[in-house]
């Protein structure tokens, strides 16, 4: 799904990813983690593909809305088991999305 | 592949797409984007994952930079095609990335 109608400026998480060889329970906690970040103050949507690399993209109102999600406990020790266990590497970036098109047929 | 290493601030452009059900010469000029993407001033490198549906992230060194390539004849061209037939829809976001973070086991 595309993540459309958001007024700017907000916020961009870009969050490419790598998986290791040991996924186990990568599925599950994944999941959790889109449906704990859809209930946080301040978020405004996902999109998220996967083929030989992952590119998971989440928006958000302001800088202030990603900090707390990122000190949110459960996404912390999310985290943690990321990378112990599920990421080989991964890129975040931290945007500010200026401006915004789109197009539907 | 992910993209590393760039110093912050630099620029990210979002493309995140739908495909219709008419793809004939889609991969062949995507691949063509991509190449000729390469040899532009100020492209910094480029992520890339389709499952449903597709993200594509550029990267570049400024807004003249994203500016020059959005003008790039061959590329106005291929964006015509874009709408006339491989998209159902899609969403191009302009970014500034203001912070950058990277892990690698």
């Amino acid at each position: 799904m595309l993540v459309s109608n958001i007024d700017t400026p907000y916020y961009a998480v870009i969050f490419s990813t790598v998986l290791s060889e040991n996924i186990d329970g990568y599925e599950k906690t994944s999941e959790r983690m889109i449906t704990l970040a859809k209930q946080q103050e301040g978020f405004l949507g996902i999109e998220s593909a996967r083929n030989s690399i992952g590119i998971t993209v989440s928006y958000w109102s302001s800088l202030e809305a990603i900090s707390k999600w990122k000190n949110n406990l459960e996404h912390t020790e999310a985290r943690v088991l990321g990378r112990e266990k599920w990421y080989a590497k991964y890129q975040l970036r931290i945007c500010k999305v200026e401006r915004a098109y789109s197009f539907e047929k």
